[in-house]
């Protein structure tokens, strides 16, 4: 058996997120990634995806991981292939061989999301489908207080969206920066791992801080309480950009 | 009479260029701009655009201004009411009253342009609209030493396409710049003024060298012959952003 790994870029924005769903198949990023898998191989061949992102969320680092009988192609004639009979919103931008037992999900060491906010007062039309647009005054020295409250190890019961089925809610941040650029505020987050809309969660909250509903000591009780209801709003999945995956 | 200035952010994809022309009025940045102005004013406007990008080229900072009777509207009312009209890939990004003399193009000082090359294997999804793809080798190098030749004073009618109708020739380019990050090749072009389709001219032949299809002390010799022949292709449009705009 060989086990292939590829680095996956997409603009999310026409897809019912990553994970195949039995009734939407061909609208998934993984949807179309095995349709042509199986073309090329002639196999019949499950897929391995690192992170499920959500409709709507874009990535720049998705792994994969597949196994299959036969290598019939090389790292060059791969990403060539696949590359034309994906849409063009889809691209495989790297191929590599894995070791026999590697996971792309289970393997994962560490997690790196950008979410983008527009905070100009028109949406600018070049980073649209990339950011979220807040044309309100926000206190980005406050919301990075907020955010250094949860660097490192907790239980992030409160920032998992309800549907989230993970086990464990406990996980840690290495990084958790906000920077104001040109009317853009970028989020750089980094951790050991994710839960359900745990970036867009942590947003909606710091843009709560922000916008001064609430001090960024707030934070610490939101944590505390280990209760979804406590913490801000889901941002919108378009401003968020699943970075690279390290392993 | 009220004279008012507006910088204009867009994503050219859709749009038969800035310009108005008869025929194509409504699908042409300036014929939305126009539309919306009249709405607004109740006062049959011409606008002065200063810089007639083409047909799906992207601007950040395009300047228009436009004289008027009434002075109906304040800054931040007019940018809300004109982007609540326009298509969402236009958008007014900044309003200024100006002099009643101000002409936004005879009156530019320096323009600034981006180039974007997608240098990696597969053109990559999220920065597909502002980037042209050549999955080939280039010789960054090579190609910033042709483009030092071009700095300063010259006659660019090499690189000026057949269809332009400026008189003289003559223009100062103060800044070219290339560099390369991540597979992305970033062009940074500033001059006085450019010629018809002169940016994209200059990427197609620096991209020839870049590609060891001509050296670079080549681009001497381009520019003395003064024929739009001896110079590369023209760069594809998608790529090319009108930056900003200096007065």
């Amino acid at each position: 058996m060989h086990n292939t790994k590829l680095t996956v870029e997409y603009d999310g924005t026409n897809y019912n997120g990553f994970q195949i769903q039995s009734q939407t198949k061909n609208q998934t990023i993984q949807g179309h990634l095995e349709r042509v898998i199986n073309m090329l191989y002639g196999e019949k061949i499950k897929s391995i995806i690192c992170s499920r992102t959500d409709k709507g969320v874009h990535a720049k680092g998705q792994v994969i991981n597949f196994h299959h009988n036969k290598n019939k192609f090389n790292s060059f004639t791969l990403i060539k292939a696949m590359n034309a009979n994906l849409p063009e919103d889809i691209r495989v931008i790297k191929v590599e061989n894995a070791a026999p037992d590697f996971h792309s999900r289970y393997h994962a060491k560490r997690k790196k999301y950008s979410y983008l906010i527009d905070n100009s007062i028109a949406h600018r039309p070049l980073l649209k489908r990339y950011s979220h647009h807040i044309p309100h005054k926000l206190d980005v020295q406050a919301m990075q207080n907020g955010g250094d409250i949860l660097l490192g190890t907790h239980d992030f019961t409160s920032f998992k969206g309800k549907k989230g089925l993970t086990k464990s809610p406990i996980r840690t941040l290495y990084n958790l920066s906000i920077e104001e650029k040109n009317q853009f505020i970028y989020f750089d987050v980094e951790g050991n791992g994710f839960l359900y809309n745990m970036v867009r969660i942590i947003v909606g909250t710091l843009v709560k801080v922000g916008r001064g509903q609430q001090p960024y000591q707030h934070i610490e009780n939101i944590l505390k309480k280990k209760d979804r209801d406590f913490a801000g709003p889901t941002a919108p999945a378009h401003g968020l950009i699943l970075e690279k995956v390290y392993y």
